[in-house]
């Protein structure tokens, strides 16, 4: 959380005159994104009556780390493929020269529609099986979106983080180094290769949908997606969602809801099924690597909470020993 | 700027719930606040139709700090007592119960209207004489507000401060002992006690004012508010909006804009013009100590951005070398 550059309103205002939005009416800094600034804006609206929504709410994100800067046009380009397709997915606002993004300080700014609902922590099973169906409903809607963008948390660069972790994993906890070595071979040798691949949202956690009620009303912060395989984002958002409670633990019938919601839209293949306990091991040890990382490399004065990576190192373990139970549907 | 509590959709949906404003559309930490947290709420609207204006968009704030509890009633009171005579001010919104704020694990909470607006870092002229008017509109208005706080940052309290800070001051700024000490006995012998006391806001930076165009759309954040000398609060707005650019100079014209605007709505007495020098320089001193204090007691992790404290000792130069000059109206 955090705002890491002052924006004033001249700043503000000049740089909304360069979208048809209006004027600014009002601009709040936001506590959300961990590598971006974010301010919510309202203005007074679009001039004319087209046949686009009238929006005058909006996210103004702030891009604090060139390395995002290639990669724009696919995440921007992302959101508005999937949009356009009818998909709880806000807008890019492209300026009046038709671009996605602006250059602003030396910092890449995209102008973003705002989308109501709140991100829930604890979700019931009909909360979690919406998740399903919203998830599995953009795998379906992407795959004719042209764009592709490889992931670079791929199981090899899980690997890569540890080796730059080094004698720093131990001190997170003694037991660490041991588990990482058990679990990370095996994982990366089952590494399925042949499953079916779509573009991945690979970071759908509870804070990255907005739920109005039942209903997912928004999926944000695409900043992972890659192309990759359907099963693995399933996968990740099993680990991401289904855990919680005393000592983090899992709760079968948010898993499970979220299983049958994926195949309310989307049937898994038999080999999907088949592979996922090996990638709900991977999608947690893909964040025992980056909390890891984290972990040792956040300055003690960073503005950024550091997030425990012994959390995910459960979730691993608990797959590693459940088997597929965790992922089969309920019986009806 | 700052979120230091993490609230759950489920906690705010539940605490929204003892309020008439709806169901809870959306929630947005803001990185607003020093030692507060603060959300922006959009809910579905009041049941009915009242005379009340269907507020839909409100900032809920949790009081991190035990010690403002007390002082609660008075806050939130004042922000009522104003918004009722059309002061450009947030209502206090009331729970189902009446009460002002409520407790929420063992926090205060309030939820307090939204309003429009930007706050400018770069007033024009015709922005401060509005920010001037909308202050003296503010004294006008509390005239007649039963209640009182003592002022906690009053000139014994700066000295204590500086007290505290100790061999500290040195290690900001060499100068910085010798220079506390030539001006703080002065101001202290000079202060004046007979000039006119009201319910001053006694901290309207620009970050505590919104604005559309030239007009004030929000006075905000009423957490130093306190009962005494009108001139004093004139003398703080002053010292926070009339310098800028570089090596932080004097802009005649927003001064003068200032007390302009303010004499438009409460003509000062000839006592008050006269003691606005030495009143300006208490004001730069004000944040001088406060400053200092912060600046030597914030750890070096926290969330908080430290301001420093040469800024206003700049400004507390200017003042006591500059005499009525930056306190008299433009020819006209």
């Amino acid at each position: 959380m955090a705002v890491y550059t002052h924006l004033g309103a001249d700043d503000l205002a000049g740089l909304i005159a360069e979208y048809n939005v209006g004027s600014l009416l009002s601009a709040k800094g936001i506590a959300e994104g961990v590598s971006n600034s974010n301010w919510l804006l309202e203005t007074s609206g679009a001039d004319g009556h087209g046949a686009a929504r009238q929006a005058t709410r909006f996210i103004l994100t702030m891009y604090e780390r060139r390395i995002e800067l290639d990669d724009l046009p696919f995440f921007l380009g992302l959101l508005d493929h999937l949009a356009a397709r009818g998909g709880p997915v806000p807008r890019t606002i492209h300026d009046r020269s038709g671009a996605a993004f602006r250059m602003m300080d030396g910092k890449a700014v995209a102008l973003i529609e705002y989308l109501p609902g709140v991100s829930i922590d604890r979700p019931s099973p009909a909360q979690a099986r919406a998740v399903g169906r919203a998830l599995a409903g953009m795998h379906v809607a992407s795959a004719d979106f042209a764009a592709t963008r490889a992931n670079d948390l791929a199981p090899p660069d899980w690997q890569d983080l540890f080796q730059q972790c080094g004698s720093g994993l131990a001190t997170i906890n003694a037991s660490l180094p041991r588990i990482v070595e058990t679990h990370l071979s095996a994982i990366m040798a089952g590494w399925p290769d042949d499953l079916p691949r779509t573009t991945i949202h690979a970071d759908l956690f509870p804070d990255n949908v907005l739920m109005l009620g039942d209903d997912v009303s928004g999926m944000i912060d695409f900043y992972f997606a890659c192309t990759d395989m359907a099963a693995y984002d399933l996968a990740v958002t099993h680990a991401a969602w289904s855990f919680g409670g005393p000592g983090t633990m899992f709760k079968p019938e948010i898993g499970q809801a979220l299983v049958a919601g994926y195949e309310d839209i989307r049937p898994l293949t038999q080999a999907e099924r088949a592979a996922l306990p090996l990638l709900a091991q991977g999608a947690a040890m893909r964040f025992v690597a980056t909390r890891a990382f984290d972990w040792i490399n956040t300055p003690d004065d960073a503005l950024v909470a550091r997030k425990d990576p012994m959390d995910f190192v459960k979730r691993l373990q608990f797959y590693a020993e459940a088997g597929d139970g965790p992922f089969t549907p309920a019986p009806r």
